[in-house]
């Protein structure tokens, strides 16, 4: 949510001669976007997002990102676009740092789903899943299972300073995972980070994905359940059942799950759970005091875990089991 | 720089009801404005910026401020429009501030600007100046001479820390313009804050002004002096006379200053450079550590005030004396 890196007139006009969109007519620094620096452009061919890559994100993966968002577009799954340039890069550098130019996407974020906002994304993540079939982009998932590991270890002895109990909570649960991850389910490009601040309606429907940066391969049903927690749940930390039916509803509607995804949905839900857990409590106590992002608070998520760890089956999520 | 209050997409609709230009496309927090939140909101009927006035805005003025653009956009001077509710009125209530919506300005602002900016902007402020001509309204200068007494007694005594020499600079000063500040030269509204970053260009001409929340009933020249303080100095700290005589000359294309406006000049733009070394004085040491904006450094204002300290006349800003 900050302005990592300030554009210049002249360095924005020299940035934009590579590109056909005209020049600037103005260009707006947006308070959007934890990891990179985004303004929003206006040119005289319209309306544009400037991303510019700050350190923390690798850029051998920034390819990927562009070419998944190029390709789901080019497959009706409305996300932004990006804009080549003159010489068919999708990436220029400007400021000193990697950037690439993506369409504009109206749509505003909604902050309290209903039920129906939750079919929405239910369908609009199957329809994603089935979009990829034949993109032909992986990228391994450095915040899967073995990845906790290290996140963990890097906060190792000090959860508990955070929150009393969570360093024998994660020691149990990293266990669990690492002994039961499932390892036979289907996979492909998740979005992996589908939050509602990532999903734009417009007029009450939805209008498009955004934030493709943590997109990576690995088990479609865990993309489900990171939606299941991040869409579900009340704000006193229970799970609203009828949205979680819609929204596991939605996305069967476009992509049937297989009996062996809806068997594994609880311990993929924990999984979910555990990673948000372990990346919220990382950047708790990593976060420079006063730091222009403010970290989200951990315990959201253990309360999450915890719910999924009482789960028998996925009748917990309102599906109808056989 | 930064978003201080978070707008939701329900609240923003209840808004917006209260206004002809249908519903909101797209919200983004911008990073610009240092007292008060800005979004760039698209809805059907365009782009506008939504302003959220944060509490070092005094409600009192905000009708001064919003009738002043509402009046300079009638007289011609390109500036963000006031958009009024149905209901008449400029001033709603968004997420528990004073909110007014007003048009958006394409354009850029000038990092480097050159002699021919300067032309410009001196041309603009002076069409400013005459398009007040009929404004009614009044609002005092709590930046000016009384007023810096007041700012500087809060730093008082710590002023050495920051700078070395400071406390004794200052204190001489202020008793130099409490003596010898001009009474009777003509006055107005005045912009009384242009600074580059409040002055767009569009294909090398100037597109508009913005940010008139220093706006107050002042001597129209000491608003020439700021201006030559913000457009004129070089990055070494250096007076570039082209670019003065070329402001100046911009000036008086559409209002020549008076002989008295003349030979106060050299004690106005000392007193302008007083006031930016004094609030970025003020700033620099009550700003949070670690808080979203980052203090601009008095210092350099400081050898702005030198450098009019040894001016004996106007000829030095490259104005031909009769």
């Amino acid at each position: 949510m900050a302005v990592y890196t300030e554009v210049n007139d002249d360095d924005l006009a020299r940035f934009l001669v590579h590109y056909d969109v005209g020049t600037a007519m103005s260009c707006k620094g947006i308070a959007e976007g934890v990891e990179n620096t985004n303004y929003l452009l206006h040119t005289q061919k319209g309306a544009f997002i400037l991303t510019l890559y700050e350190k923390r994100v690798n850029r051998d993966d920034l390819p990927f990102f562009v070419e998944l968002m190029e390709h789901l577009s080019s497959r009706g799954v409305t996300c932004p676009t990006p804009i080549r340039r003159r010489d068919g890069a999708v990436l220029g550098e400007l400021a000193g740092r990697p950037a690439a130019m993506v369409s504009f996407l109206e749509g505003m974020w909604i902050r309290k789903p209903t039920v129906e906002h939750c079919g929405a994304v239910g369908r609009a993540l199957a329809a994603m899943h089935n979009a990829v079939a034949d993109f032909p982009g992986r990228r391994p998932n450095a915040l899967s299972v073995a990845g906790w590991r290290k996140l963990y270890d890097q906060a190792q002895g000090r959860a508990d300073s955070v929150l009393a109990g969570l360093d024998s909570a994660i020691t149990e649960e990293l266990a669990f995972h690492e002994a039961h991850w499932p390892q036979d389910l289907p996979v492909g490009t998740i979005h992996a980070d589908l939050f509602p601040d990532n999903v734009f309606f417009l007029n009450g429907r939805l209008s498009g994905l955004i934030d493709f940066y943590f997109a990576c391969t690995d088990i479609f049903a865990y993309d489900v359940a990171i939606c299941l927690n991040a869409w579900c749940f009340e704000p006193d930390g229970s799970l609203n059942v009828t949205k979680a039916r819609s929204l596991l509803t939605g996305y069967e509607l476009a992509r049937p799950l297989t009996s062996a995804e809806i068997g594994c949905l609880p311990v993929l839900a924990r999984g979910a759970a555990m990673r948000f857990l372990l990346t919220r409590l990382y950047d708790w106590m990593t976060v420079p005091k006063g730091a222009p992002v403010v970290p989200k608070d951990p315990a959201e998520y253990l309360k999450k875990l915890r719910f999924h760890r009482g789960v028998r089956d996925a009748s917990a999520y309102g599906l109808d089991l056989p």
